[in-house]
């Protein structure tokens, strides 16, 4: 049970947001820029940014909404996201990507671990400043969105149809109007 | 020196800002909902959330320049602010804002961490579900805050009279607002 009273048939972030819908507001707001927005990373490598960075926050419902969105835009790769969150410098990703997972990693932990080498890594592979600046934000804002769904108790379903589903609706529809609108659990 | 190429002259969070305004938008107004919006908590409490935090995420620029906000807002009592940031339960304020501190001390080190009776704690102290759940954003705000501000090595003025200048700033302009318009450090 949550630690308040949060509209029923919500899972993970969606309750709160519900029960807030001021401050939902400009946190889908972000995550449609950041995951959704034009950028030289692909959809897919987004969010598997997000979804390594939930996994290392053991956090259930975060990292398995987000696991099935990559996996929808990777073309339903569920296999190369598993291999992601196990160990990705094994996975078959970009080297690039391989260097930004790994400052994604370090801002888990705590900003100050990301060092010169990490960044100087990445920047040789042909990673650019926007893309190191994206990753570092989409790494803080999932360190924030854990301890968002966590620190209040929020509970998840364990169907992993019901991940597939949402994930398509919001490749579909977007963050803001997959929060609200649509699949309620019931 | 920072990580990436930031405009010069803007410290801690706002050089980022500056070269990312797309995020800057929905992350200023997540910070104007929660820090300076219509609420039964003061702005002197809520940023007294936000400073205890950042202290516990050991993020210089954000916790003095929250901590001198908070300040702002109490009058000047920075003796007040650094008795927070040292041991809030012996600090000069509610037993309310004990309570909420407890839990966003608990969201800082991850959410799972905070428990019923955390909550029972404050539900007994008179707050509310707004109030709690509030509390555990701002923490978590805050931890999304210190890690791209860190992990991006941003830079932080010393000298304490900046911050007071910029907490007058932001108090009368907003976060958004002071953020692009004023105050650039040369």
């Amino acid at each position: 049970m949550a630690h308040i009273n949060l509209p029923e048939g919500f899972p993970g972030i969606r309750g709160p947001m519900m029960f807030r819908p001021e401050t939902a507001k400009p946190l889908n707001e972000l995550a449609e820029v950041l995951l959704r927005g034009p950028h030289t990373l692909s959809l897919g490598e987004r969010e598997l940014i997000a979804t390594y960075v939930s996994a290392r926050n053991d956090c259930n419902y975060c990292q398995t909404i987000h696991g099935a969105i990559a996996a929808h835009h990777l073309g339903g790769d569920e296999g190369l996201v598993r291999s992601v969150k196990l160990d990705f410098e094994q996975a078959e990703i970009s080297e690039k990507m391989k260097a930004l997972l790994a400052i994604a990693g370090k801002v888990q932990i705590g900003g100050k671990n990301v060092t010169f080498e990490d960044v100087a890594r990445a920047r040789e592979l042909g990673a650019t400043d926007l893309e190191i600046h994206d990753t570092v934000l989409i790494a803080a804002v999932f360190c924030m969105c854990t301890r968002y769904v966590d620190g209040l108790a929020t509970w998840a379903p364990e169907d992993p149809d019901f991940y597939r589903q949402r994930a398509a609706l919001v490749a579909t529809h977007g963050y803001a109007a997959a929060t609200f609108t649509a699949n309620r659990v019931t």
